[in-house]
């Protein structure tokens, strides 16, 4: 099926209209369609699966704010405008958009806000462990490697991962993704935005001048023309389960998408880039590294040259991309049998622990049942354990409370092949999440928001990016339709 | 000025015309134009500069070709379709496209003689220095590492660098890229391809069925329409100094543009774009680091924690590609005084040749000097001047030629942001260089080659992988765009 612009001279007829026509109802179609609702629009949402959710509902739910949210305050954690941003023009980069995290930054508090008055409930406690995710309902969380080398000497650390409360969280019930979701459809609905669901968005349908007016869709086989008097939000996630698009664009990650849902085919990005629409970033992906940082931490981590390479204590989404992308995606967790048992004892079922692939009584064995070079990995331990004697990691810089020598029995977890992510470009927006063409120009009538558009992240993540810039920036864009 | 496509009921008039147009004669359009010539096609190429040349005309002129050409088999060397192949795909990648590879490596001997015959003169003459280029008029040299770690574990080692020949080559006279390109240019002259400089193409003309019918250019400040009955190539080179398209597309280069032409705007990608074309590869990338390698292979490589972390003495391009994406490009050459005299000598004008930035007694002295953190190259230096004395490099495999422990005085080469280099993503095309859309559909009576498109190198790269590509699809394109 073609997702070559349709000419609006041969659209047989409209099944529908509104508005704004927003295609996709996760997180940024969400923020969109309650911005777009109050601002006076009248509202529809097409969604492709049979409810509003998306790649939102099944995350983690993070948020990234700062500069000085209520949460943070209420933590006890200082922050500014200047600090966050200062932060992630490193940690998003190489290549991070400075304006367009300016912008964010800039927002952020007011954002934070906008989310609270929508129902987002977030509670006032801070997480401390290392992990993926607060063990209980804590609101917020160091989600970027913020308080770990390097960035901790670019920055003042402040935690900025704010995750939604769940009443009564257990295993296998809802994420904290869907308690930031769930107030948001409810928001839109309560303002009158309409959604279709099963609505499968094709191709743009364009006027003469090239302006965006409406979308042509399929619904149980069935072709339909839906028109957007004002303005059409592209928010139907990214193209990490395209895979053409990712051996086109990002071909590193491919073979391996992860933390994300099967409708991020790219769509939108298609259906633009059609138009002549930009892109940007597509190289970008968040990646994630299957073990549990709180094993992470007690461990030395080293790649296929028996070296260290990254302090075990930051981000472990830092920690993946470093693997996959500088280490040939090879890594080997060294850790002793008593930081094994210490981890293990903060065990609970949302927690990803391996055990270790081989134990030794002697690094050299270890070395060796491995298959690294004779010799890399006994001067690797012997460096670290010297400094660790010492309370000091000269060449990584991991924190002195993680630091201790390692002994024997000694273990390692096979980290070959334990990564995978999504994708993060997509099409190129400005500020106001207009759509720009090769020229730099916005096309008319058109916005993109979440994961469909490039956002904050050029390179490097953090937890909390994507639901951060989606619903960020997803407000920007149903502000701007609703024009 | 817009890039938009200019439908053809709006050009007031045809200023020129022809069954072939070409936009760009470096070495794609130079190749496009011979093979359309060749086919009866009437050909018209459109140059932005005042001459035909482009970056090929200015390069060290490598072709790489393989299979067993003609003039490996001169050299003695044997290879084959399979071999040649095997070798790329993991040279290219990761993320290389199997299938073109399979294409180019099917097609390389005739391509090679095909150049013969254009007149591009080869010396059959074998350069085996280390070194960027031959230091002489020789014809064939490693150029991407396929007799080093990892790759001689991969394939056969077979050379496969062709380098047109100079005759009487001095220092400051034509590069062997000039040689290359004059030939071709000839031959495409002697068969009636006519030229037009000084015009730079701005937009695609298309018809009511998105054809591309002709082209909008500029010259001397006047409008030109320039109409192609059978078909257009596009052959404006990369877009490695279109600095934002570099920010969107390759940002890890941004700010390193080197051994390419200004003239690479990304114009014609652009062109393209606008009319909905498909992308492919946009973050791969050249990277040459500038040092020679007459003292690479003499040294060890270090980044900022001290490890080494590749074999010195595989292709230079490789190391600068593992040094700006994998150690942020920081690295240190350690080369003790004997070694480092020893490449002196070896010295000639054509060289990068680096003094040593520091020079102490002792390998803790330098690696305090340097700022590593302490005791850390010192166990490298160790753990190499231990296998070095049994002819054996455990580590990284560097051939045994090269191995000799390193002494006292010591010294270390600074090649922090030492590196720089192109764009090698483009236009999706197609085997026979049609361009694609966002479909994957043939855009009608649009051809691409050369660095307008994507090639070979998904990630990786050898020399010799621009102008090999750029030609033998250059030639396609050509052919394509005559029927």
């Amino acid at each position: 099926m073609t997702v070559r612009p349709v000419p609006v001279t041969s659209v047989p007829r409209w099944d529908d209209e509104a508005d704004v026509v927003i295609a996709g109802y996760g997180i940024a179609g969400a923020a969109a369609a309650v911005e777009a609702a109050h601002c006076g629009a009248e509202v529809l949402v097409l969604e492709r699966t049979g409810s509003w959710g998306g790649a939102a509902a099944m995350a983690g739910g993070f948020i990234y704010l700062g500069g000085g949210t209520a949460l943070q305050k209420a933590c006890g954690f200082e922050d500014s405008v200047d600090n966050m941003a200062a932060f992630l023009n490193v940690a998003m980069g190489p290549g991070a958009d400075a304006d367009r995290i300016a912008d964010y930054c800039a927002g952020s508090v007011a954002h934070f806000d906008w989310l609270v008055q929508c129902g987002v409930p977030f509670k006032a406690e801070f997480f401390s462990e290392p992990g993926w995710e607060p063990m209980g309902d804590h609101g917020l969380m160091y989600s970027g490697g913020e308080n770990s080398f390097p960035f901790n000497t670019i920055a003042s650390p402040a935690p900025r991962g704010h995750v939604p409360q769940m009443s009564n969280k257990k295993q296998g019930e809802a994420s904290a993704g869907y308690m930031l979701m769930k107030p948001l459809v409810e928001t839109a609905q309560a303002a009158s935005a309409r959604a279709l669901y099963d609505v499968r968005v094709q191709a743009l349908v364009v006027d003469a001048d090239r302006r965006a007016v409406g979308i042509r869709a399929r619904r149980y086989g069935a072709e339909l023309f839906i028109r957007a008097r004002h303005g059409i939000v592209l928010a139907t996630g990214s193209f990490a389960y395209n895979d053409a698009m990712v051996a086109q664009y990002a071909p590193r990650i491919a073979g391996r998408p992860a933390a994300s849902v099967e409708q991020h085919d790219g769509q939108a990005i298609r259906m633009a880039q059609a138009l002549g629409a930009d892109l940007a970033h597509m190289d970008a992906t968040e990646v994630a590294i299957f073990i549990d940082p709180q094993q992470l931490v007690r461990g030395i981590l080293v790649n296929g040259r028996g070296q260290r390479y990254v302090a075990e204590d930051t981000y472990p989404g830092r920690v993946g991309q470093l693997t996959l992308y500088h280490q040939d995606n090879t890594a080997y967790l060294i850790i002793d049998s008593d930081a094994q048992d210490e981890a293990m004892a903060s065990w609970s079922p949302r927690l990803m622990m391996r055990p270790a692939s081989w134990v030794c009584e002697t690094v050299a064995e270890l070395e060796a049942e491995i298959g690294l070079a004779p010799g890399s990995l006994q001067a690797t331990i012997a460096a670290y354990n010297d400094g660790a004697a010492r309370g000091e990691d000269p060449l990584l810089h991991k924190k002195r409370e993680w630091l201790r020598p390692i002994g024997s029995p000694v273990g390692a977890i096979d980290l070959r092949e334990s990564t995978g992510g999504f994708t993060l470009g997509g099409l190129r927006t400005s500020l106001d999440a207009e759509v720009l063409d090769v020229d730099g120009s916005p096309i008319h009538g058109l916005f993109a928001a979440g994961r469909s558009a490039a956002g904050l992240a050029a390179w490097g993540y953090a937890s909390g990016i994507s639901l951060g810039d989606g619903s960020f920036y997803g407000r920007r864009a149903g502000r701007s339709a609703a024009r």
